[in-house]
């Protein structure tokens, strides 16, 4: 297919496609003559890909080239690439600050109070160790209780995930792992912000109920 | 306090609390001269609390106005604060996108078929479209059975989340669920993250011992 096709069915503007080529993000076409090229599906497929890294991970360009090359990796155990992807992955959290080093401990802490098995260094704990602190500073500190129901939910997604891998074909698993590592946190924080909803509703009805109660009998 | 007391105390720099306090986020102090005035712990709580809003949900200026507004409206159920609030906070996910109607319609179905009650106009609906739809795009699709899994471990982190809420004190209880909602979203993902991490570690280790015993058996 042709550049304007290619844009059309990837949904990735020319320029922009030709800015992914320039970077070499995106292999060259099938030279058709000096102003042409021709491109197949493999190439769709790549441009797919890196919509999905900028769009929904906000990767910058420099972090794309990075996972990509993790992706095409030969002779790399997709478990091996997942972890050196979820590195590579922008940062959990709007926030530009870097976790301080007493944070990062902390987390490690807590980690090691549950029982977790963790890498001391991931950029993963020092995420955590930040949006602990910050939930401290703002008064809303969350014990080690609370937590652990966070713990275990995460364990059973988790679990759920790697269910899913795709272990025979490597290079699907390892892109499966790579992007659905962060292209599935914003389906679950949407499911928790609608299970929020659901039972804020369960609450109100309860609360109604309640009232009538009192109305008619007078029970507290 | 002195501004300087209370830009040190809340870790935001004075030129940041001067503005705050020129755009009315933050209540004045008690004049003591035409140069000086003082503060006390309800500006240092108030502060903290828009750092949060600001850095940790990356809210805008006027995204902390609102949210700060629907934290201060007198009589009305956390609940109802909550619900207004999530609708105030910035959207899942870094992507400026809006979601296609057509994706928020799909959601909705997928919704209904899993039981869940929603509002069809909330913006989340429309996030968990964008989500699933970018899934699909890059290869990816999550079923019905995989998201499941999410929405029921979503429920369980939401109840636990509800247990905690203040009720007993309005103000405490409406800043508590519109922060909670979402400043424990990071602390979700990175347990989602360090979860993937430690299954994974038990995965290679399972791998070895077949690797193992293959060698001393040559079993499959």
């Amino acid at each position: 297919m042709r550049i304007s096709e290619l844009s059309e069915r990837s949904g990735v503007p020319v320029a922009t496609v030709k800015y992914y080529l320039r970077e070499g993000l995106l292999e060259p076409g099938e030279v058709l003559n000096a102003r042409e090229s021709s491109y197949g599906e493999g190439h769709l497929s790549q441009l797919r890909l890196i919509r999905g890294l900028v769009h929904v991970l906000g990767a910058s360009i420099s972090q794309v080239r990075q996972i990509l090359s993790i992706i095409d990796t030969p002779d790399q155990s997709p478990l091996e690439a997942m972890g050196k992807a979820t590195s590579s992955l922008p940062a959990i959290g709007e926030s530009g600050d870097s976790a301080a080093a007493d944070e990062s401990q902390r987390a490690a802490h807590l980690l090691e109070r549950l029982g977790y098995r963790f890498d001391p260094a991931s950029p993963t704990v020092a995420q955590l160790g930040s949006a602990l602190a910050l939930a401290d500073d703002v008064g809303i500190r969350i014990d080690d209780d609370h937590i652990t129901v966070y713990g275990e939910a995460a364990r059973r997604i988790a679990q759920a995930d790697f269910a899913r891998v795709p272990w025979a074909d490597p290079r699907a698993a390892t892109t499966f792992a790579v992007l659905g590592t962060a292209l599935y946190e914003p389906v679950l924080l949407a499911m928790r912000r609608l299970a929020h909803y659901e039972i804020g509703l369960e609450l109100e009805a309860d609360a109604t109920e309640i009232t009538d109660n009192d109305t008619t009998t007078g029970a507290p």
